[in-house]
């Protein structure tokens, strides 16, 4: 894990831009964080849209978990961002785009071409990112995960016993094998689902909750489209966070 | 109203047992309650059981209502408690007995004889207490509904301009015209879920929360039966009245 800029916001947090091999990532810790007092981590999920077009909103969700004690971190997805592109996963996402301009039903094989390479893929370079992170004597544990991809979310937390409770965010496009996956996810669980959310289909998702193996897990179901998640939804996750990794 | 009892609580609470004609009530008030500094109030829904018997969950929210500042107050169901008997409400609750016992399904009829005189009679009742609280000096507003049956709920936050927000708990034997009645309710709602209700029909609950009319509505499921709710979820609804009753 190499530090390539490193700055103080101007809420005492400390934001570090690293890269881990050719992997971007971006590191939030909080003003009281230091190895006499390491501090819990949350490791934060997004779309493949790219870190830098995510930036704003994960640095404003890592400054909210900052003044709740938490650290916060995040790297690249593959093929997204600066990161070399992948043919296989630009021609599963034209696929797709040309299946939604369509207006039809998105075929299955078009899913699981498009999500479940980028999960395979991608687990593994968080489970490295994570080893770097809690090497850090300011990061203890124990370790959260927030939002992003909700199969991404589903996989590490089946194959990453270093994570304790998950915030999830229903989205459709999740492959068929991903609700059997569901039913081995046994950590906590908040997931939040946008009742009228264009890209997302709601029984889906309502049926993706319920296969979840959890036995603490809540459903929490905000009015609105997919980026219209009211501010006190935010307050919720924060509190589930708090519950359970401090 | 005609206060028949009060005393101070350890934690500073006023509860005042009180009648409103032959109707029995309870209110409880936070210590720092004054003319100077009037509190808003939240009366609490109950279920049939009778008020002797729903008293230490009533106290028990009461008092947390109180830590964060709101005056609380309920009154007794009619046909309930120490409230003379209702013919048709016994021989409704009999049906309904027996139906349940046969493990079929419970007919429209039994539920709508069973709920909707109850909400005709009780809501008037539940208003005409709303003059008398509102008229204490130290209880200003806003009002806000939390818990007890939804139907009643529904229609109180249809017919009673006062309350602007609502906690509801999703229950089933809901009779069909609530569904209609649901679309009118604008103010903001809370709904609370048991995911795995044993005597509560899933479905027939979200369909509900998804008729309701309010822009901003939350939908709150949690693991367990219909006891089950987790102690988060109160803090939760906690924060739902700061929001919309300060």
């Amino acid at each position: 894990m190499h530090v390539t800029s490193e700055q103080r916001l101007d809420d005492g947090v400390l934001e570090r831009a690293f890269t881990l091999g050719e992997i971007p990532g971006i590191l939030w810790t909080p003003a009281s964080a230091s190895a006499s007092a390491p501090v819990p981590l949350i490791l934060l999920g997004h779309p493949t849209l790219g870190l830098r077009r995510m930036y704003p909103r994960l640095a404003g969700r890592a400054r909210h978990a900052a003044a709740d004690g938490f650290a916060t971190a995040t790297i690249e997805l593959p093929g997204c961002g600066d990161r070399p592109r992948w043919a296989a996963a630009e021609q599963a996402r034209a696929d797709l785009r040309r299946a939604m301009e369509a207006d039809g039903p998105v075929d299955d094989e078009i899913i699981d071409a498009l999500v479940l390479p980028l999960v395979e893929k991608s687990v593994p370079e968080w489970q490295t990112a994570l080893d770097a992170l809690l090497s850090l004597p300011e990061i203890g544990g124990p370790v959260g995960y927030s939002g992003g991809i909700i199969s991404f979310g589903v996989r590490l937390a089946v194959v990453e016993p270093r994570i304790v409770a998950a915030t999830l965010f229903a989205g459709s496009l999740v492959p068929r094998a991903m609700y059997e996956e569901a039913r081995r996810v046994t950590i906590p669980l908040h997931v939040l689902l946008q009742w009228d959310d264009e890209g997302n289909d709601r029984q889906a998702a309502l049926d993706l909750f319920d296969a979840f193996g959890s036995e603490e897990k809540s459903l929490h179901a905000h009015m609105g489209g997919h980026t219209g998640v009211p501010p006190y939804a935010g307050d919720a996750a924060a509190h589930f966070f708090t519950r359970h990794l401090k």
